[in-house]
C-alpha cells in the first residue's frame, strides 16, 4: 500500500512576524527548526521510513525536510528540489505585515486574497525588492508575478503527476516537505475537498500528515501523525 | 572551461578521537560545522557558483555540503548523493582509535594500513558493532568488508565517469561534498599523481579545492581557493 506523508515546513521569520511570505527565501526559526527536528523524531518513533523525498526550492522547506530526515537517520535519502512545489505567489502583497495590509487595503479585501480560490492578490512591481523574476535559482521558469490559490494548484499538480505520483506507483515511500498552499493543492487532489472549503483549510506547520493510498492512489485515510 | 570544486567534510568527531571511521556514520563537530560554513562563505565571497553537487551517503559530507550550501545561498541546488564516493573502509581497523591500534598491531603495520595503495587492512568481523552490511542505506550495495586505497579508488573513478565528468563536459559547474580517501581518488586521476605518492598527499578538511579543467576534463590547475 504506497504510503505518503507530508510536513509543512517549520515556522519561519515571516510566520512570526506574520507577513506574506509567499516566493521570499526566509529561514526557519529556532522554533521552526525544533518542529522540523520533532516531526523527525515522531517519524522515526512510528516506524515511517522512506525512499524518495520532494521539496521546494525554498530554504525554509529544504531545511526543514534535511533537519526532519537527520532526525530520522536518513539524511542519505534521494531529494529531488521543485520550483513547483513552491508556496503560493502572494503578488504585491509579499512582504507587507498582515496588519498593514489591512490598514492599506481594508480587512474584507485582505481575507478576500488569502482566502478566495481563484481571486490573485496585485501584481509584484517589477524591480519590487522581492521580485525574483531575475534570481538565478528560477532561471528557465515563468516566474508568476502573483498567485490565486486555484493557479497555485494548477501549478502544483503537473509536477504530482510527472514525478511524484509515478515514484508512489511504483511502490517508493514518499517524504513531501513543501508549504501552506502547495500541500493544499495535494490535499485537495488527493481528498477531493471543494474550491470553496481549500483555503480555509489550515494546515499546521511541522505536523507530519499521513494518506494511506491504494494502488490507484485514492485516498483511504488521512491523519496527523500525532493523533494516532 | 570546466570548474570542479572539492570539499573534504568538516572534522567529525572520530577526526578528533583520532578513531578509524571509514564507513562508520559519525556527525561532525561543532568545528566541522564551522569549518563548512566558512567554505562556503569563501566560495561565495570569491564568486564560485555551481549547477550541480555530489556527495557521499555519509551524514558528515551530506551536512557538510548543506551547510556550505546555506552559507552560498544555494541551498536549492540538486543534490546526488551515492555509496561510491564514501570514504574508504578500514575493515576491522573501524571504530580504533589510532594510538591503541599502534600498540596492538606496531606502528609500522598501522603505518603500512594506513599509507600503502594496495594493502587493504583486516576484513571487518560479521557481527561486528561496526559491519555495515544489513544497513537499509546500502541495500543492494556489495558493501566492502574492507579496502585498499586502489581498492576506493577503483569504485569511485566509475561514478566519476558516468555520473560526474558527463555533467562537468556538458558545462555545469560541479561541486564535491566527500572524504580524505575517496578524494585522494579523484585528485590521482585528475592530477595523474602516481600510486607510491598518492596515500601520503594530505587533503585538510573543509578546504575548497579548485580545479580548472579543459574541455577534455584534463586539469589546467589545481589550487586551495584560500591560497588565492
Amino acid at each position: 500500500m504506497p504510503t505518503l506523508v507530508l510536513i509543512r515546513h517549520g515556522q519561519s521569520a515571516w510566520n512570526l512576524e506574520n507577513r506574506f511570505t509567499g516566493w521570499w527565501d526566509v529561514d526557519l526559526t529556532e522554533q521552526g527548526e525544533e518542529e522540523a527536528r520533532l516531526a523527525g523524531e515522531l517519524l522515526g518513533a512510528r516506524g515511517h521510513d522512506f525512499d524518495l523525498c520532494f521539496t521546494s526550492f525554498q530554504t525554509r522547506a529544504i531545511k526543514t525536510l534535511n533537519i526532519a530526515l537527520e532526525a530520522m537517520g536518513r539524511l542519505w535519502l534521494p531529494v529531488e528540489k521543485h520550483w513547483r512545489l513552491n508556496e503560493r505567489h502572494y503578488g504585491g502583497l509579499t512582504g507587507l505585515n498582515k496588519a498593514e495590509m489591512i490598514a492599506k487595503a481594508g480587512e474584507e479585501q485582505v481575507h478576500i486574497w488569502r482566502r478566495s480560490f481563484d481571486v490573485p492578490p496585485p501584481l509584484i512591481e517589477p524591480g519590487s525588492p522581492f521580485d525574483l523574476a531575475n534570481d538565478r535559482r528560477y532561471a528557465g521558469v515563468d516566474v508568476p508575478r502573483t498567485e490565486s490559490l486555484k493557479d497555485t494548484i494548477a501549478r502544483v499538480l503537473p509536477y504530482w503527476e510527472q514525478n511524484i505520483a509515478p515514484a508512489l506507483k511504483s511502490g517508493e515511500r514518499v517524504l513531501i516537505s513543501a508549504h501552506g498552499n502547495s500541500l493544499r493543492a495535494l490535499v485537495k487532489h488527493l481528498s477531493g475537498i471543494k474550491d470553496e472549503e481549500i483555503a480555509s483549510l489550515e494546515i499546521p506547520t511541522g505536523q507530519p500528515i499521513v494518506y494511506e493510498l491504494d494502488d490507484q492512489l485514492n485516498a483511504l485515510d488521512r491523519y496527523y501523525l500525532k493523533d494516532r
